[in-house]
């Protein structure tokens, strides 16, 4: 049996483990009467959302199958489109049928069993998620490889996979971020505000929608954002490897093999990487067991650096097995360290000295909270930003243009763990919402608090680390579109005084600022649409506001979804068009511009929003821990408009930026063969 | 007398035309009593800035005329410097000296005379601004290219000039925005919502500060920021020309001459728009005086479009007389054309039916009126990067690279018109602030407030006309900092794939970023002391609240020039240091990224900001109005939140922009030969 064959054994021995992982969390209770009741609600009400979704999206997928196959292309690709699709498909509904469930298991371990043992639960929830999208990428991406990664000449067959999972991506991510802020924006203002009701309270026929949305958006959506990075950071390492010149390739990258040999090693390197940062990460979620005894945020560092540190060193071995030449380590290297230096600073700027600045200027109004949180974002660039630049600069050092690709992979290795981590915040999160919704009590908010509490922070590094990921895949598949277009045309030059490039730059530098802007306003107009609702079932539901009715959740989902679905066609369509109608209307130069222009606004948009919407969430909560005054204060009412402005930032239009790069940059890769 | 002479001719000339206009002013009676002394105050609070600041930035000044004196570009660089700096201080001095004597003039004027002699003599007063930036410039670098101009192998110390500009850009611009915004905001958050009492209150002891800023940031600061540009462009205008390839250059530009007869005519191009360009916008005023009789919108709108039309045809005449292709007229065109179409896009975005929707999203408080602004700031760069987009695309295709610096001539050629107007506003507001504080009645604030309304779009017009202006300036200039580069070395090129020029541009990136957030969190940090200024004062004063003692005004002013002075410092050192150590850490690779990474960024970052503030600025005032529950309303309240974050973006950090990218791109002009 060939080594190529090994990617896809190990992704499906990954979907086993990511099942048995399942059949833990299915043992807990999953409580009983009311509990039981708004779980439900909740998970019909995911499942109707992603029902409506999926469905939108495939009949817009088959579309494109049709427009591949039948374009020079061919089926190849459009079959590989298809499995992209497919795969990223299942592991979202995998991951949120399961959070789903972990949630009200959650609960009902902290009512029952206290905070180790919610814990768990959470994590396991969370590391379904984590296990699939690993599993998943690894079992598509193993399956072509077998296909066409035997031959340089079929290679680019791949890329249509990439594009697969960039169209799942737009539809969870832009389309969930629209969905669940909307949600969140209108059921607290009407809520809070205005019927003066607490936050997840069941009077509010808001809330259902508000926790449906953490599973589209947060789980669903953030697994298929870092899905996308995940297998192009892989697409374009085989692209770039694929497309190598043999002299410099056997000058840069040699080991013990030269020639098509070595192509051949560095062609399947990406996914082997990729399998044994699964293995690591399986081991990771191990560790996090063991040391369950630990404080929550010390065993889950112990299980993210630990599977980081054992990948970093299993790669070695990897590399030198494979006949390659030890800078590529290097490279890994850089990326898996880049990554942790961007999750920190992330730490830093959501939860350090600038959230407590923030808080503090709430005393002078809103007006001061704002500029203060933009300017937490506008800083907080710095640092990821050199990151990127520092693994750029050791990995095309050590291994030349494919490093900056093996980098993307080796950050995104151990997806398995860091995916886990993430998704366990909203799993958390949703926890203390039917707690409070079913009116556990105090005791048992209590618990879920101090769970949600530890996820807001894994949730802000996670957020760090899919930004520098998929601004890292995006740069490694802008390289690799370059290559394909010097490979059918070695005189291809991108200089920035050509003004053909010049004007790519300048229209791709457009697009994340267009993109921001309507989805921001997309959650502001689903927002409204929510808020007239809610207040239209307070005021004709007779005894709604008292406690004696129930409120009609069901069709403020519905409301929620529809306006989610509507608004994320203008920024999707604008995300998948652009690429094309820019490459062959001014040709491959302006493309590649426009892919470097893009870039750039999109990662600096991309951290800007993130971090200055997680400082905003983090100095309302600093606040109300009794801070300047506290809950209900003026301040606090200050704070509350910087974490409603924050809101969108951080889960929707900066989320939105990592897809919009990775989306055009993989079409891109897609259609350079034709240019 | 060589031609060479003409444009110091005309600069001179223009210098007469702006001291008769001057006189005009002065001949208008200056008032007396309550009204003369508030005037009083202004003025010397403005001088008393003034003289700090330029006691700072010529101490900044004699440092880098050392340094550059001492390097290997020598001292004529440092001399061109010296008189770059030079006439860029006596124009700002001299338009805000005439500023603050045509305001209290005005106000004067609307109380005795009625609204059409207020809008005359606030018009005059914009227009002693407008003729003393065009004819300094010609002057100064008039004067230089008598001296260097004449032989393509000196012309490299023109350079020095726009360093000087830039430099005198920095300390007006950003320590002027700075100073301005934190009067601004500060006075605000106190008077109006403290205190509760009214805007330009003469008890309020931030008010005279506030005054004081519209003269040094919306008169100085912006005088010098177009300065910056208008030179920019020609001095990079020169540079391509004279490092032009012959053989190009004859096919792409040749006319009636060939050769080195071409180049001179070429190089002397810039230089000669622009004097015609001075003479255009004498006759734009004199239209405007001439069409006196109109609605003030219009009269002033007759002036600019008749300049420019008048400009566009004589620039024909000149370029042909010069024996110079008619190609180079068509980048004059698409120049002059596309300022016009970003004026009015700005426009649309500050006045028309985006602001009243931003007004609209008050209703459900200020999360969303900051949503909608931000939203609305980041669609409103889509037309003006096109506009630029569509500038490079035909100044290039009829004219090569030079036809990108020659656009940016023609755009900038009847500055002396464009920045009247601009200069109009400032005017206009503070004849209303002294209105209000002499007590002058109803009537007589209605007039200053309608005069002070059509500044307002004015001057978010001349906002955006900045904006484009210098971000062809700096693309001019940074085309040219590649020229001179592959001048000294052929080989030379800065491709997007080279990991050298994409760390550039990343890094590149992350300064406007970063500017931005150090500007804006500079104004926070200043209004919070000169809000523990205006407290104190409320409270130790006795009877300072009722109007029976006076405010310490000048203690006011003295915080925000201390903290403007202070704070520009930071961002300013940036934009003057990042180039060098860039260029000579990295290389000229790094450094030519860095520029195309920092363009992209300032062009969309200002464009967003300025935006977001003028309609930010007038949804409030819409609201004034009597919409939406009018002043005082919640509604009201939530859109005074929109336009306090509003001033910081319009007024400092937008604007900063303008400059950050000029300064890095001038100082990497000039370092050029050393690298």
């Amino acid at each position: 049996m060939s080594i190529n064959y090994l990617p896809l054994l190990m992704g499906g021995l990954g979907l086993v483990a990511a099942f048995v992982v399942y059949r833990i969390v299915a043992s807990y209770p999953a409580g009983e009467g009311k509990v039981a009741d708004i779980a439900v609600k909740i998970q019909t009400g995911a499942m109707a959302f992603m029902r409506r979704e999926y469905l939108l999206m495939w009949a817009v997928a088959a579309l494109v199958i049709l427009a591949l196959g039948f374009s020079d292309l061919g089926w190849d690709t459009a079959m590989a489109f298809f499995v992209g699709a497919m795969t990223s498909s299942l592991a979202g509904f995998i991951g949120m049928y399961t959070a789903t469930r972990a949630n009200v298991r959650t609960t009902v371990a902290a009512h029952e069993k206290g905070a180790g043992t919610a814990l768990s639960v959470a994590f396991y929830g969370g590391s379904v998620m984590g296990l699939t999208v690993a599993s998943m990428g690894l079992v598509g991406l193993g399956f072509l490889y077998i296909l066409y990664g035997g031959d340089p000449h079929t290679a680019e067959t791949i890329h249509g996979f990439g594009m697969g999972a960039s169209l799942v991506a737009l539809f969870s991510r832009v389309g969930g971020g629209i969905f669940t802020k909307s949600a969140d924006v209108g059921a607290d203002l009407v809520g809070k505000i205005e019927a003066g009701i607490p936050e997840d309270d069941p009077r509010n026929p808001g809330v259902i929608a508000d926790n449906v949305g953490d599973n589209v958006g947060d789980v669903a959506g953030m697994g298929s954002d870092i899905f996308e990075s995940y297998c192009g950071a892989m697409i374009a390492s085989i692209a770039i490897a694929s497309t190598f010149g043999v002299e410099l390739m056997n000058q840069r990258l040699g080991g013990d093999l030269m020639g098509e040999a070595l192509r051949a090693s560095l062609m399947g390197l990406p996914l082997l990487l990729a399998s044994t940062g699964l293995v690591c990460s399986v081991l990771g979620i191990l560790m996090v067991r063991m040391a369950s005894t630990m404080a929550p945020e010390r065993a889950l560092r112990v299980g993210t650096i630990g599977a980081a540190v054992l990948f970093i060193l299993a790669a070695w071995f990897v590399i030198k097995s494979l006949g390659i030449s030890s800078g590529v380590w290097t490279s890994v290297l850089a990326g898996a360290i880049g990554g942790i230096v961007i999750g920190l600073v992330t730490e830093y700027y959501t939860g350090g000295p600038p959230v407590r600045k923030i808080a503090r200027e709430g005393e002078t109004g809103p007006a001061t909270v704002i500029i203060a949180g933009l300017s937490t974002g506008m800083q907080s660039v710095v640092i990821p930003v050199l990151a990127i630049v520092t693994i750029i600069y050791f990995a095309n050092e050590f291994a030349s243009l494919y490093g900056v690709g093996i980098a993307a992979v080796g950050m995104l290795a151990t997806v398995g763990m860091t995916m886990a981590i993430d998704a366990y915040g909203p799993v958390a999160d949703n926890a203390g919402g039917i707690a409070e919704m079913a009116g556990l009590g105090k005791e048992t908010r209590k618990i879920t608090d101090s769970l949600d509490e530890v996820g807001n922070t894994t949730a802000a590094i996670g957020k760090g680390f899919a930004i520098g990921a998929a601004a890292l895949a995006a740069l490694a598949i802008i390289t690799a579109y370059i290559e394909v277009i010097r490979h059918h045309n070695p005189d291809f030059r991108l200089e920035i005084s050509d003004p053909d490039v010049l004007i790519g730059m300048f229209i791709g530098a457009i697009f994340p600022f267009l993109v921001a802007a309507l989805t921001m306003s997309a959650v502001g107009t689903a927002a409204f649409d929510m808020i007239k609702e809610i207040r239209r079932q307070f005021k004709e539901i007779p005894g709604l506001l008292e406690g004696k009715a129930e409120p009609d959740t069901v069709r403020c989902v519905d409301i929620a979804t529809r306006a989610a679905l509507v608004r994320m066609l203008p920024p999707g369509l604008l995300a998948v068009l652009a690429p094309v109608f820019i490459g062959f209307g001014l040709g491959p130069k302006s493309l590649g511009g426009m892919l470097g222009g893009a870039l750039l606004g999109c990662v600096l948009l991309a951290l800007t929003m993130a971090n200055a919407g997680g400082a905003w969430d983090n100095a309302k909560k600093y606040i109300e821990k009794g801070h300047h005054g506290g809950k209900g204060s003026d301040t606090h009412k200050a704070a509350v408009v910087g974490d409603t402005v924050g809101d969108p930032f951080k889960d929707t239009s900066g989320p939105s930026m990592n897809i919009l790069i990775n989306v055009m940059a993989i079409v891109s890769l897609v259609i350079a063969p034709l240019l």
